[in-house]
């Protein structure tokens, strides 16, 4: 994770810190499920013990001196308990009882990624909230559709809009399938068969905790969760890139529809002092390249051998960090650029009477099919004349001094095709629809 | 697609032929949808045309006087209706009035994914079902648990079948989620905005196709449906490959618990004719690398231009067949071996002793914090006669030699920590709650 | 591989046929090179088996049959070996003498990857020879250069082929080391150790088939060096990416400089009949994302167990053929493309001076630097001219109008700034440089 | 980059503080190459100005600051400039004369990533120096080869060392290769046309650098160099995950026959006291998977839209140093691995024995081949054996008792077929042409 493509609050979850003070966490809602375990036989945690370790440790652990005791050790779980012990003293003997240090690992990774996900939902929340506002400010502003690059038939900016809240609308309910998948822990030990435990002990812990019992745990919680939870950030990225994409297009010289808030004492080039970039765009680009790689690496972890191998820890280890605080900081951006976006409607509307009409062909032939022409001899009329138009002149004028063309349809029946609130008259249920859905 | 990997089904499901048909049947339903539509002005249909044209052309398409249109036209979809037309005549100039190619395309790629997702949720039932016939079978034969390939603790031969049990289970819940994301089409026009239709023709004929319409479409229905449907394919290819792998272990020389199961007059090598290999769980794995790359491409079609461009059409023109033909393969080649595989209880038991008891180490330990000692001391003495025995004698000799160990653990005591069943007491719970987890 | 998107020559390249043809090649150059081997001890095959089997067998094979034994057997060379034996009777018994069935596979898939890799060759070379022509062609074409999409300063049209043109000449060198890396096969027996073979008869028999001996061999060809292979090809599909992208920019309504090649009678839309859509581009921006998919998985080849397990047999029967079609279909669109690209001049000349001049702004700069200005304050002046500019007047205009630029640069000093040839001067000698390279 | 997959020099290499002094570096190159221009017109840098810049700024960088004032001006190259004035003043406004952002960022990207490349290649020298020192050692070590999992035929275990030599040689060959094509920069200016610079001048400053100019460069150095640099980490990254993953099987309990050092005070496992594991090995094949995923999204940015758009820089600004820093991390991990690793040559002895002699099954098929029996009717004769050999008896016990085979066979000539120092007999050679081969 580095500084330039992050927030605060995902760094701060993500340090050594905060990481140790989870796996405490962990260790001790175990602790204090064994205490109240008493009288069956496995209960030997005396009563108050997990309450001294806190006191004693919680808020005073020293990644450092951990990091130091692992050099040693080479197991970073063993490093952490020695220092826990350095701190709580003879308490300290009872935690981790029966416990395999995947049971901590695993049930603290869930716990991370649960508030990781909370965030990236947050982000999903208000670039929602930020495309509403936009979608509803330009309901009706008529903007040129564009097909493979060529303009086609009138949409709305507003629909522009609506299409990426819809979109976003249906990331916020993968994320929370996908945070669902990962909010599950173990304390089952070695190979998940609770041999120095019970799956009394683990379901009271984890519930403390926030997660729920891995169904067959191995030594580990499977993989195939978190395949799916980066999977789920690496669509959610995908669709930060279209909209990413969209605002590059609109703000390129010839079609300048929008651009990017351009900020004061902002500087587009080293070079050329005229120059104002879509950078932020370009950026979430490129971001979402990085995300959609990480989720393959992902999707590698699921086969493990057997009970565990611990291939999926180094990965993990850059991913989870990388990741989430990607997705998380460029939903910030995107969200900041969607609500800051200077839309020129001026260029708009000069774009959408770029083709002087072409774009209304598909009128034209559904008239001349309504009044009784085979559809392919409709349409090779309607392109001849488009073709034409070309060279010069409009398509309306073309239509019009064409002789098989104005026989079946006058200069009336001609202009009704040409008619755009006629074309955009379901454009406010769209939207409303998409709002709609929002809602729920 | 290669019929090596494939099944007749799947095979059927994507061809030309089925293809066609299909689309033919979203322009049926479209057209009879605007029959319905009288007395509104958009309403042209003349009652009876969509009876008309099925009856001509239905059943009676020609794939390869398609294909030969296209070569002139280099469209298909206008390839398609022209060739409608050479069969029904007149009546076909009503077909596909007001919608364009995508109308047609996207809604027959949802109906054709639903039906291939349809075979793959067939194949995770029966997989689901071969897993927990296995799980009960085995639910009370002990097997070593492997951590990192070594010996950690002993877990039960039911609770891995458990365990991929549980993921498929997931798997299906995934798959649905992931239908239901796809079973989604649009009539909605050149960029969505339904400039010659509406959104309750649309509804209509979607509902006859089984499929909702696309809350806010561009010229075609949004690709991060696809990218999140090939997603889960990726993590089914991914779950199967777990146990391949699994399999493929438990096959080796060394290890010889279980093996594919080998056909009369198969033979494993052309130059070693004792070899009998786990050849399909190998291709298992194989294939599972390329489920996963194509879910990455799929990823890449998210961000198209504008209301579309077609760059997401030649990707998944290859990969909406051979992903969902591979992973149909992939559950039946892998429910086959879960169903035959042959397992050697003999071989099992003699690895599980192995060791000689090493793989009890944990509960000594534990017992020894019991008595009184901290947990790092009580784990340096047992590590301390584990790697002793590894020069001979077993752990349990060695620990009775052990002074230390012996002045705080009497023989009776140490034998406790050497007891198998005490350590699997709970295997029977997780199988049950694997069970009722899948019932659901 | 789909008919859609391979050439002829490639899927005969691929087909069932050509594959046993070249098996048998195999097996009769080992033959005969141990027919050659006596009076050495291993020198067992009767002289004229080759030159018998040959005549019997050779163009005679049924692939049908062979699947039909494999049905079987479920080893193809098994199948493959009694189909010879069925057509050449008891010499093929001397056939396989000591060989492994990856003896076979690995020194075909050698072949047919090289004959591949030929015909991607002279793709690459066509194309380099269509974008020689039209860099020479476009040399003298002025053209705004884009930066971020934006009007950045100018350059010439034939600088951009120019620019593919050297990246084409790095495809080729690549694909040239790729090649060489995979024109690699083994005759070496099970485990590589020429147990009842020797490095001579290998040596030998690989030279009659244009190959070199692997230095180590396991039972196969170390599987780095296919996925150095395909990773080339990989570059490749993104360097064609790279043209298709910009045509597709080219294309654009509002920038228009230059369009796909369209046929007569060819349909853009089946709604809209005015649209010319740059589809051809769009789909070799498709192709690119499934072949640098497809590398993905040859990565994941190289870390087999042991000797070698066939989880690469499964990927490459997939990749093998379709990327290496793909990538042979891509280089011949694209060739085409730029072949026939319609170049609209006017339209560029149009946009070059869109910005009226803003495009000059980084010489203004200069001028005030070479003054005696700091260069952050000679920035801030010309951007402040520039940034004004956006609400009417011409850069020009407003830096003649600013006091303090015009303190220091009278107008025959600032019109020399936007000489438009004195910003192009050196185009030639980069485009020489391009062409000399290229001819090496 | 993370601290605990990374070493210190890559760590510092990719500081911020060593970009800054790289950039003025590379402007400083710039610069005196300009000085040297003399007496052209574009020549008015002050002869000494950039000794003068060089006492003063070089070495004296403060990238806090330099990120303060990005803050402000957004853009990173032009704070790095500011604060270059902040220190050199007056002289500082003679640099970046002419030049673009991208001029410095491409250069120093390029001296960054050959310093690098450097770096890599020392490990792999050293990777190739441990290899071959234990396949010295291990030349004479008889191995069972594995094929599948399965015992296949005997190889040696100094052959295996020799394989990965090979590997590790070719991969230094293709580092070499890559690291040419990224020792590429560019002085060119805002689209590569030098309209305010020369070629002359950029190449005196380039060669300053070790670096040569780009052929046709855009606003940047293109991309495909890039990719093709990535992609040679990635298959350095899987022929470490090659070795990595033979060390696990190796290690797996029932295998014994190697296993990774153990450290003294090192612990296995939190929970199982008597636990080696092979967390090295599998570290690195985790490793392997990010990498491989880094490449994937380095092939994404070859694709950028005309003279350049930015989107590839978020994506090198992560994967540069990541993907360097992993793999050299890896090399010296697996190096370490490769040096101490703990050979058993007892188990390997008694492993080879496991099967008693079904491994030279193949031998015994040839000498009936030999006698005259077609190849498959030997081969079911001798699987016929070795079937049965499976419910008891060794297979030369059963071929001694099959009466078709000991007709044909008798007892010495079956003995011979057992003789492993015979299989062994071109074991020497091959390693000697991998050493002859390294040594180039």
């Amino acid at each position: 994770m580095i500084n330039r493509y992050s927030r605060p609050a995902l760094r701060e979850l993500w340090s050594d810190g905060r990481r140790f003070e989870v796996w405490l966490s962990v260790e001790l809602a175990a602790c204090e499920a064994m205490e109240e375990e008493r009288p069956t036989p496995d209960s030997i945690v005396p009563p108050g013990t997990a309450a001294r370790v806190r006191a004693a440790a919680s808020g005073k652990l020293d990644p450092a001196r951990i990091l130091e005791i692992e050099q040693r050790t080479r197991h970073d779980v063993i490093a952490f308990l020695t220092h826990v012990e350095e701190l709580a003293g003879a308490d300290a003997r009872w935690l981790h009882l029966g416990m395999t240090s995947s049971d901590v690992l695993d049930s603290s990774l869930a716990v991370l990624l649960c508030a990781a996900a909370d965030h990236v939902a947050d982000g999903l929340s208000k670039l929602s909230a930020a495309l509403r506002l936009r979608a509803k400010e330009h309901a009706a502003t008529p903007l040129i559709g564009r097909s493979h690059g060529i303009h086609a038939e009138p949409t709305t900016l507003g629909l522009v809009f609506a299409g990426f809240l819809a979109e976003t609308e249906r990331n916020r309910r993968r994320l929370a399938a996908a945070r669902e998948e990962i909010a599950v822990g173990k304390i089952a030990g070695a190979v998940g068969t609770y041999a120095h435990l019970s799956p009394a002990v683990e379901a009271r812990a984890l519930g403390r905790l926030g997660l729920r019992p891995e169904t067959v745990a191995t030594q580990i919680v499977a993989r195939d969760r978190h395949a799916a939870f980066f999977d789920a950030l690496a669509v959610i990225a995908a669709s930060i890139e279209r909209i990413a994409l969209t605002i590059r297009h609109w703000q390129r010289t010839e079609v300048g529809e929008a651009e990017e808030p351009f900020g004061k004492g902002q500087k587009g080039s080293s070079a050329m002092p005229h120059k104002k970039n879509p950078i932020l765009s370009e950026n979430l680009t490129g971001l979402s390249r990085l995300v959609r790689s990480w989720a393959q690496a992902a999707l590698e972890d699921v086969a493990l051998w057997h009970e565990r191998d611990i291939s999926h820890s180094s990965v993990e280890r850059v991913i989870a960090p990388d990741a989430t605080a990607t997705v998380d900081f460029m939903l910030a951006r995107v969200t900041g650029l969607v609500e800051g976006l200077v839309v020129h409607e001026q260029r708009i509307a000069r774009n959408l009477a770029l083709t002087e009409g072409l774009v209304f062909s598909e009128g034209v032939m559904l008239a001349l099919v309504k009044k009784g022409l085979p559809r392919q001899r409709a349409y090779e009329m309607v392109q001849r004349c488009a073709l034409a138009a070309d060279s010069g002149g409009t398509l309306r004028e073309r239509l019009g001094a064409d002789g098989e063309v104005s026989a079946l349809l006058d200069g009336a029946a001609l202009d009704e095709c040409f008619d755009l609130q006629h074309h955009l008259r379901h454009a406010g249920a769209i939207l409303e629809r998409a709002l709609a859905e929002a809602a729920r």
